[in-house]
């Protein structure tokens, strides 16, 4: 049974295939001879799963969708502090060759910049690496991010570097700020290298589905940077990534993106995918035109947009539930889902707005898939207070979700594998079959 | 039993206290004679539940934090496209009471600004209506989302009126340029009303909460605005709410936010939380000091940050089962949580990898408590699909969570209470026993 | 005999005639509705002589002409330092309607941008008038330079005044930053009654003559404002004059000038002349096309430019002689024309290269027309020091053109109103006839 | 004799001489290490004399300095249009090593800021030429202005381009807007290369003096660029030669300048004289401490500034007066000094208001040192007018002052060696001794 999703995708590319608006960038002949009418786009699921339609295996050069991928793994390679002295994360409203470094320090804006992304190149690797092996770490990096290994465009690379003027100069501006202190010359042929690594539409899905994954590579599994690092990454795409239009793209289509001269753009929706596209006309912010169109149109028909959640409170409560009488009665309460902050609050809510009287308590968390740190910690912290209360507390947790279970002074806590064994641990009875009374 | 949230908030009160740096706001001498020491933090859920430490009921003017409800309210009396036309949306970098107008066209750059916020004012309540008319249409509307009845304060109105010059300049520029044709000096004194309204911590944590509640009053029940509405006000928040630190918070704290010269801030995380602080003293930007730093505290004490989302996918699909055999086998599909695009693309592409060979299959959502639109349009035509492939379908959905449930031509769909009454509606028999097969 | 000048004028006019490009300033009815056609140009000679070819007794708004008047009644009625603090005078590169208010204090850049000129009204009379008696102050003033009552167009004044919307907003920030504490409203009102004055353009010409002749009208022989102003006035006339195109004016034509949306264009050359022209049509910075065309070819057919002087050195000493023999030698020093540094030096270094052997000299004035002050000093020290070297020493100066001849210790000078005089001082003897040694 | 000239400049540094607020130049070693307390002073008249005081005949290197000149070169090399193509004129209003490029075009703003200086050095000398060339022809050129061969600092100009991150930047920028098309590196060398030529203070007033003599060198009498050329330098270094503070200086000063970072300051006033001034420290504009004052001094003591210009127009007319009488009548006009429009309208007037009734006018120029073209212009027209009238009309001219005496259509003109010859011509009788009628 062929999926829906191609054909979705292949009824955009032909809605949006009429307009050839736009043109090519010229300023090399490398893209310029680029074909003007290929046209793809993917979509990675977090789990890896690819959808196609159109020119999603044609190779081109990754241009300025490189930046936020190798600001991760600058942030990664050298710590928040040192990359955040040199780059800023504030939107420049400007495009993408302005030069744009802040009164004072000449610190660039933003890594999403020619000016903060050469700085982003000379800040990944190991500090007073020599240029080649910085330009390795970030072919290794944005490989990693891809799940194949990927190579530089020769040809672009050398035209590129001839046409480098305002790139040099942005790059002695800055040395002459000592943002950097390497040869400026290095660092940009090093960063048009990294600009010149070829890649597909499924490639830069994928690349985008590592960020929307929380950084692991759904493909290989591997984990490419940290959590914290991509929610920097993601953040500074939502703001400062299509440029001098980041505040229409924020509202309109709300996906952090980031956009390539060769006319790829790609978008990460945390929790959810990775998209790409493919379509080599420019509009006049560098954007392709064509990939614009469908960014817009995958956000409206699909509810992908950052500030479009569902409310969260109330997955997290599956039932409360009491099994047996009187003395053997035992109180279960279920959780399920992904439990954060909100759902953490109802959980704990209601169990304090009518605690349970019987005298086991049994939290399963076997249909829980994550907790985050602050909803672990209220969960024990009820733990406390319900054997402070006088109930012997029990937490059901095959999988162990809940990480180093101690409920701290005062608090008891038993962890089980199943439901069924809090019973027989008490009294070797089995439990009796659950008498639903709460569902929520 | 006691929450443990008010804990954590007294705690957090308790830490931030010792700083006193910053000073009142010294423009006027309502504001200057504020007490320094208040302070007052909120946590309103998205059902309506407060929580609060400290200074939570005491009252002061809402000043700026009135911009986002105003924005909103004009987006929802006229419509996306004269709004947009008349105030932008991209990030300006610049502080508060900046000009920051487009070049050419004269258009406020977002109206988070005072220029944006001023002829945002103009474009609220029906078009040429008196300025009495836009202040009481303005104060209604903040009403609203704050679930009460709000006031003015006159005193402090009347003085900010007195030290206008600054806010009539940009009213005149605005008027040059033909932003709006009101007279300015009756759109400035409207909107110094509307800054003057007076709030507590917990009426801004209450509309902070409509608006991560999609525009309901948690409490009232009452759509203020639109989802649409709510979706753009939040993303103007993320990207401009912070003045000319946008890209610190927006990374840092990552709560789309407003705050006000009296010393509030909000924050709104959408399908989560609306929280207010409350300390009049500022720092150089005009934020409250004290306010940043609880912000700062709740966002990384407990994951409140919109780029930090749940993996999604995994939490839909509860369970396939098959009940019964041969001629009567029923394959079960049971789903759950709120389902969106990721979760949706994940439960349909499982159906499709292993189709079903019962005759008959049951998709059961009692357990989904919301599915967005992509999703339903997505779920149907897996209906119509399983349909044409030869199988009786049914959705289970007693509580109508699936509307128009028509799969298209070619598809057939029954709906039904429960999962027995499928086995019932064929032949009479009850449905077997399940046999659980497959657990996501 | 009729004067080569009006031919020339004529044929000046002639050829800048066909070239009707441009448009009347479009933003009030009254200027919209001027004659396009109307082309005007006058001379004023600093001794007040008028040479005028086409529309020159055609009235109309004086504008931004006004701007420089303007200042100089301020610069004369509140002295310059308190100007220099509200007002700067650097160039702003900038339209005439940009703000353009220095970073910090909000002081206007310069006198000639409208933020200048209306903080400069706002400057003239005296301290505290009303805002009446300080237009009133203002005409009176432009009248003096005009050399003719002057009176307000009233028409113009109100239509202006109903599209004041940029001014106002100008004027509200200038209050704001307190660069002058008046009623906003009263000092924008008070600057178009001021850009109201009509003139034509005999009137301007003279006014700019005015300026040229050192601050004295021509005609009237009144002085209008002191030297010192004249030559601030100009200086910021030359460098801010002519808004965006500051130094292409000041490389091209190289007169201080000042132009007007109405249609006027005046340029003073110190020392020589005033000119204005009058043509309705401006380019797209605010100035006449035509006007613009004929300053360029007044400057260059007539060597009319600021940076274009003759040799001045040369001029001063007219000659050298003795009269008599021995003992009744008289050496006589004769000086000519205007005596500034650079000719004061050459002739004193030519005094002390041959010291004059004779026991008498003569430093004969009277065909010298103007001395300044430091040459002034350099002659009498002369004096003193051939007084120290035994010399007697006279001077021939019989209107009195050195004031205070007081050579100082040791030095001892005697007036006297013919050189003849000097030797029927000595001897009674008649002076021998003159033996011419060195002519310069 | 000794001059008194060398007596006031020893009082000015003597009171200049107390500050010793500012500080060397520190970004190279070269210029930190220079003797702080080095101070001199040094006036050159345009006839070439040298006043000097103080430490005038120590070497430092020229650095900005040398930026009017090489424009002066450019100019004279390539010619106005390529020129002005390339570098704008319009003053910057921001420090000297702001980039400063046209919106759009990409053009420096000035020629006096780094960008200016720098494509100003690439357009000396012949197009194409290599870089050592360019060099060779700046250091020429250099030397011709100062009259004597001058020699690059090698040590600093190695460290300048040490420490030149900032140049190359702006060199790659302009590369990149093809400002120029050279190799940026060669050019941003040679340009540090004509920045560290070696002068002393009375070279540079030497260098000035050329420029305030219409640029001729007043010792070698050599003329290095052309008078038009002489006339842009000036405009621009009177509108953007001292950098951020150009309007102060314009108006307080009123000399065109330059100032260097080794401590050097040039003032040119056209006509008069060339100034320059050497104390190393600087302040915060990078423009000499003590410099700034003295120039200062120099202004207000001695009435140097542009704007301050002795009515010109009384100088010319020297006499009317009439030798013989009846048929042998002989009106003799006689002209003197330089004369410019304003002095041949005065002139040509008072001939016309009284035109001459005796049969012969003979018009003597023998006392003018110069006339410019429009005067004489006039001059021929009103010999033709006369001629005309029924004149016999002669011009007393032995130096040739009026080239090419041809007064066109009608007129007709006998150019003699003195007044007595016209005698001699009709008659063969001496002249009748004068008897002087006017005398203006």
């Amino acid at each position: 049974m062929r999926s829906m999703i191609p054909d979705y995708l292949d009824g955009a590319l032909s809605d949006v295939g009429a307009d050839d608006s736009g043109a090519t960038a010229a300023y090399i002949p490398e893209l310029a001879a680029a074909d003007p009418d290929r046209l793809g786009a993917v979509f990675a699921t977090i789990d890896g799963r690819v959808y196609g339609a159109g020119d999603i295996d044609v190779e081109f050069t990754i241009q300025s969708i490189s930046k936020p991928f190798a600001y991760a793994l600058a942030l990664s390679d050298r710590g928040f502090e040192p990359v955040l002295a040199k780059v800023g994360v504030e939107p420049s409203g400007e495009a993408f060759n302005e030069i744009s470094l802040e009164d004072g320090t000449g610190r660039p804006l933003n890594p999403m910049i020619n000016a903060g992304a050469m700085t982003t190149h000379a800040l990944t690797g190991p500090e007073g690496a020599d240029p080649a092996r910085r330009v390795e770490r970030v072919i290794d990096g944005l490989s990693a991010f891809a799940g194949r290994r990927l190579r530089v465009d020769e040809a672009t690379c050398t035209s590129e570097m001839q046409h480098a003027h305002r790139n040099l100069a942005i790059a002695h501006m800055l040395r002459s700020h000592e943002i950097f202190t390497e040869d400026p010359r290095g660092v940009v042929e090093g960063y048009l290298r990294q600009c010149s690594v070829l890649v597909t539409a499924r490639d830069l899905a994928m690349m985008a589905a590592t960020l929307a994954n929380r950084g692991v590579n759904p493909l290989s599994g591997r984990r490419v940077v940290g959590e914290r690092v991509v929610r920097q990454v993601l953040s500074v795409m939502a703001t400062c990534g299509m440029y001098d239009a980041a505040g229409d793209w924020a509202t309109q289509v709300g996906i952090p993106a980031k956009s390539g001269v060769a006319g790829g753009i790609i978008g990460a929706l945390p929790g959810q995918i990775g998209i790409a596209t493919f379509s080599p006309r420019l509009d006049m912010h560098g954007n392709s035109v064509r990939g614009v169109s469908l960014f817009e149109r995958f956000s409206s028909d699909m509810g992908l947009h950052v500030m479009e959640v569902p409310p969260a409170a109330r997955t997290v409560v599956r039932s409360h539930s009491v099994r047996g009488s009187a003395q053997d009665a035992v109180r279960v309460l279920r959780l399920q889902g992904g439990i954060r902050f909100a759902g953490a609050e109802r959980f704990v809510r209601e169990v304090m707005d009518s605690p349970p009287t019987e005298p086991r308590v049994v939290v399963d968390v076997s249909a829980v898939y994550s907790i985050d740190d602050v909803s672990r910690r209220m969960l024990l912290e009820l733990v406390r207070r319900l054997t402070l209360d006088g109930r012997d507390v029990y937490l059901v947790d095959p999988e162990v979700i809940v990480p180093d279970p101690d409920p701290g002074e005062g608090g008891r806590l038993t962890v089980v594998g199943t439901v069924e064994e809090v019973a027989v641990r008490v009294d070797g009875r089995g439990v009796p079959s659950a008498r639903p009374e709460v569902d929520a």
